[in-house]
């Protein structure tokens, strides 16, 4: 079995600004020989995410950046198709950090079972994985939602925003959530529950976000950057919380566009209005709050009150293209490559 | 005594950017009637200090702002000539919101009687008072600094940052000044105990100041923003913490100048270091720490360990050019108006 013939990933050049298809390059490789006490496995499904963008520059402030040649990173849900390791056995299903690739070895660091019910285990991805743990802990641990206040949240029909959304309805919030177009904003309304939804390519957005918010913004969750912080800057109240997980709308721009922001507004409003801005990383929060957020979200899952969605593409070769699409916001819901082999 | 002919410095005029002289105007005026008990005070120190200078704009963030041709607002340190209240005695001393007033009346809101041991008097606007507890509150309650860390602050020797790098060395941190001037710079590093005071009129200013700060920088007590944020953006370590109380270089500019600032580097920094940014106003921590500040600081000064300096303009009249000389950095110490009446 060492003699799989395998395919991957690679970064094949790092983009200054917006990544493009020649970025990335699909190879066939063999599997290494198999660590003593370790295990052969088979991607299902490979996540995709906006922190892979910052990997692919050569200065990563995320651990690690990729090297050029080198496989992307990612997790993936795999099945185990021999192993040698005390913990897990052939046909078992896991979370593993597989990279853009059909097939891994592994000796067992990294992994984790997934026991298949009570949700698919794709979940474990999104709504019950990392980006869920990211909304999980960004609002409740940081942001501090409390009844009646205003949370806003962008991407909201996204694996992040979705769930940031759901949880400040359930903790007796006003949700507002932001999309990019008329279906995803529907969704986000009608599906996940938002009190208002405001579409970001509205020419008016910022004056319909304002009027979404009459009782002014208490939580930011900030997973965007740019033009969307701009429109909420006015709108905060005394003491606001912004927990601060991404700002995808500024990893592909480089020099004037990352110009664009009034730092010293953003400085006076923090100060005047006695804000506290937060970056984060939800592996931090990991120990003191994983557990209860699988209790408390997965019991939303499996009882209906959490909707999740997901944007499923068929084909580790399609995996830089709907990558791309998910960076420009063409994707609805969690970002998933079904690996065909 | 009703018929006291006292003087007054009032808002003249609305500075766009830098104020000037033009902008106040001294005049004499009669003391309104006294409440049924209340007191009539007679300023003897009026503390001058850089918030002051938001509340001269129209729309202040800053509770209230100051209406054209009103008294400036403004602490003072204050000798009772009357008094019907029962709390207070002819003769005693007192702190209270006088304004810029040689005489003032009060029915007791906002007062506070001070004891004349075991510090001066002085030190209610100073390290003993609001720019004291400024910093404490600050560094202590969002700072939180850690032995061996590294804190940074600038306006070293001046009331606010004379205490945060103070408190610093008694928390077994690395305490990191920046000041103007050789004269600001020694006093700072010889008498104030930093281990490292950066002037930042120096060409190589950010240079200096990482050779200063080998480890990076944990705590940044940000009281200036501008060119100074700017130098601290790439040391800081994860989990850095930046209270953030004021920023007067940029409450003279406009426009353009605003605009200086990557507000997209600075967001991009916040989130891969996992920083906190925090704005806030001593008051909202006061009954909560107020108390062990007091204890804490005023410890401090009578044992020696925390110092203080004290920049004293003789002469109500020439309190708004005691005033623009703080705005431009040219005080050495806490600016204080003797107020010769």
């Amino acid at each position: 079995m060492s003699g799989i013939s395998a395919r991957r990933v690679v970064l094949a050049g790092r983009p200054s600004g917006w990544p493009t298809l020649d970025d990335f390059r699909l190879e066939r490789f063999t599997l290494p020989p198999v660590p003593a006490g370790g295990l052969v496995l088979r991607t299902r499904y490979l996540s995709l995410d906006p922190y892979m963008r910052m990997r692919m520059d050569e200065h990563s402030a995320y651990a690690g950046s990729v090297g050029l040649g080198e496989p992307m990173h990612g997790q993936a849900v795999a099945e185990v198709l021999r192993s040698e390791h005390p913990g897990y056995a052939e046909g078992d299903t896991v979370l593993a950090p597989t990279g853009w690739a059909s097939h891994a070895v592994s000796d067992g660091t990294g992994l984790r079972k997934l026991d298949p019910s009570p949700a698919p285990v794709t979940t474990s991805l999104g709504v019950l994985g990392m980006p869920g743990f990211t909304a999980y802990s960004g609002l409740m641990v940081i942001g501090v939602p409390k009844p009646g206040e205003t949370v806003v949240v962008a991407s909201a029909s996204g694996p992040v925003g979705s769930v940031v959304g759901q949880l400040a309805k359930i903790a007796g919030c006003r949700a507002v959530g932001i999309a990019g177009g008329p279906d995803k904003c529907r969704y986000a309304r009608e599906e996940l529950g938002f009190d208002a939804v405001v579409d970001h390519r509205a020419p008016d957005f910022a004056e319909q976000l304002a009027a979404a918010c009459p009782d002014g913004v208490d939580v930011y969750f900030e997973n965007v950057g740019g033009p969307v912080w701009q429109a909420v800057l006015p709108l905060f109240n005394k003491f606001a919380r912004v927990p601060l997980c991404g700002l995808i709308a500024q990893y592909n721009e480089a020099g004037d566009r990352l110009a664009d922001g009034d730092l010293a507004e953003t400085m006076r409003v923090v100060l005047t209005k006695n804000m506290t801005l937060r970056g984060f990383f939800n592996t931090e929060f990991a120990e003191d709050h994983y557990a209860e957020f699988l209790r408390v979200v997965s019991g939303g899952v499996v009882d209906g009150r959490i909707k999740y969605r997901e944007d499923v593409t068929v084909g580790l070769e399609r995996a830089p293209e709907a990558f791309l699409r998910m960076l420009r916001g063409q994707n609805f819901g969690k970002v998933l490559v079904k690996v065909g082999d």
